[in-house]
């Protein structure tokens, strides 16, 4: 099952994902959610209600609707740097023995579709292409990763858009991934019944402009999702709604010769096999 | 002004602290928020709000109810490393030419009097004494140094305990910030107005069993509060209710010789002239 959050009004629905149709969830039962974190907290049997609309919902064409990330407040937007060998290697760095955590604020999402945003502060603009795991209920601390899946929701496509001076600027790569409108996140969630265990086995690629940037496989993670939540466990608690994005695969930008940077009018997508196309325009900063 | 968030019947809420009593804002008018971050986004006049409360509100004795963290569920947590100089050199850094940013989450958070938890997994417990900024007002990006105090609502004190193995297991420090409660923050927020702008000029301490640890004024740090919210603004929306850490002074456990870590049983004081007094027991984690 497919669900996605678009815009109503402007503000932010859960809606479930047919095909090329758009089925509303709070349309088929007013009593049905119409925000995914506050669905999953509440412990809403999504899979449930999603049965419900696709029966008795209203459809629209999914064109047609101007989407938002996919979940618009997360708790916790936890990335994972260097977990690709080969994006480790390219970058100058070692394989790493534990993950470099770091943190991403809902303020620097942005949805598939919407245009991110060149800063006005720096040209140095990259792209990664990433897996998005999305949290379904509260992960017990100490959870082991031999039952770590079992917390997963759903996958989605997730574009760790960077402003690589900023991220150098210090050792702490925080403030370079948290520029507005820089964490593309979507089109859609595909429950994780849909995908092999931990989104294993999966194609992902980042095309600029329709050029192939990044090509590689999930496969190719050091730390696997179960392991991240394990990892993970042992330090915090992860919430319903919280999101871990799982790193990047060579290719990107500043690793080239020349180095490419994104500008305005580009179009950078993220396509993972069986998980969605997340495309978004690039344009000035319009803050 | 002084505001304070406590617990009624487990959930958060919203109070005005008037000497030793707490006065709840919407025992007075029931239109009133409890929320602060709901109030600040919804642009509420939260010093008319309490001028209601202190003459219509029921009160109750501060030290009879439980505080909850001061913003129980910030958008972001954004903490700077490093902003006193003789804190940087004790851990043989020099002296930043940008802040050392790493984020928080609202799930590290623990409120003033609840047990900061020593992690299961290491002993390396570390105190930060810290001036926490709470934002009032979306800051329009870009804004300049000499417009930035404007968007204060207020100050606290927070702790910024830090798990030291876990913080330097790779060169992110944002893992070892963020176990379940170990960001103590309280125990109450003073209105700039009550404060030199920008909360300069104010003696900052943290006593360990009553010894004192860390002692230093806010004229101390690098990056003032209005330099630092100017440096945010050329990346990101700093929004109604989103907290900034200043860093903390010399004298942490791990510079010493030998390092002191906190264990339970002990009691970790935070306390900032004119802020206030927060105080945290430690305890085993119970998770």
């Amino acid at each position: 099952m497919k669900f996605t959050t678009y815009l109503r009004q402007g503000a932010p629905r859960l809606a479930l994902v047919d095909g090329e149709d758009l089925v509303d969830l709070n349309d088929a039962d007013a009593q049905a959610p119409t925000d995914l974190r506050a669905a999953l907290r509440a412990g809403v049997d999504l899979q449930a209600a999603g049965r419900r609309a696709l029966e008795a919902g209203t459809r629209q064409p999914l064109a047609a609707v101007t989407l938002a990330p996919l979940v618009p407040e997360p708790g916790k937007i936890i990335c994972l740097g260097l977990n690709y060998y080969d994006h480790a290697k390219e970058g100058g760095r070692d394989k790493p023995e534990y993950p470099w955590f770091f943190f991403r604020a809902p303020s620097s999402l942005v949805a598939h579709g919407e245009a991110g945003w060149l800063p006005k502060v720096s040209t140095r603009f990259d792209y990664e292409a990433e897996l998005a795991v999305v949290i379904g209920r509260t992960v017990p601390r100490h959870t082991q990763e031999a039952e770590a899946l079992q917390y997963v929701f759903g996958y989605s496509c997730f574009n760790d858009m960077s402003v690589r001076d900023y991220q150098k600027r210090t050792p702490q790569w925080t403030i370079g991934k948290n520029f507005d409108r820089t964490g593309g996140f979507g089109p859609a969630l595909v429950t994780a019944d849909e995908l092999a265990p931990g989104a294993t086995g999966l194609r992902i690629q980042s095309r600029l402009n329709g050029q192939v940037m990044q090509d590689a496989n999930t496969d190719d993670m050091i730390f696997s999702v179960k392991e991240t939540i394990a990892l993970l466990a042992e330090v915090l608690t992860l919430e319903p709604g919280d999101v871990i994005v799982m790193g990047t695969p060579a290719g990107v930008g500043q690793a080239r010769t020349p180095p490419v940077w994104m500008k305005a009018g580009d179009t950078i997508e993220i396509d993972i096999e069986r998980v969605g196309l997340l495309s978004n325009p690039i344009a000035n900063e319009a803050a």
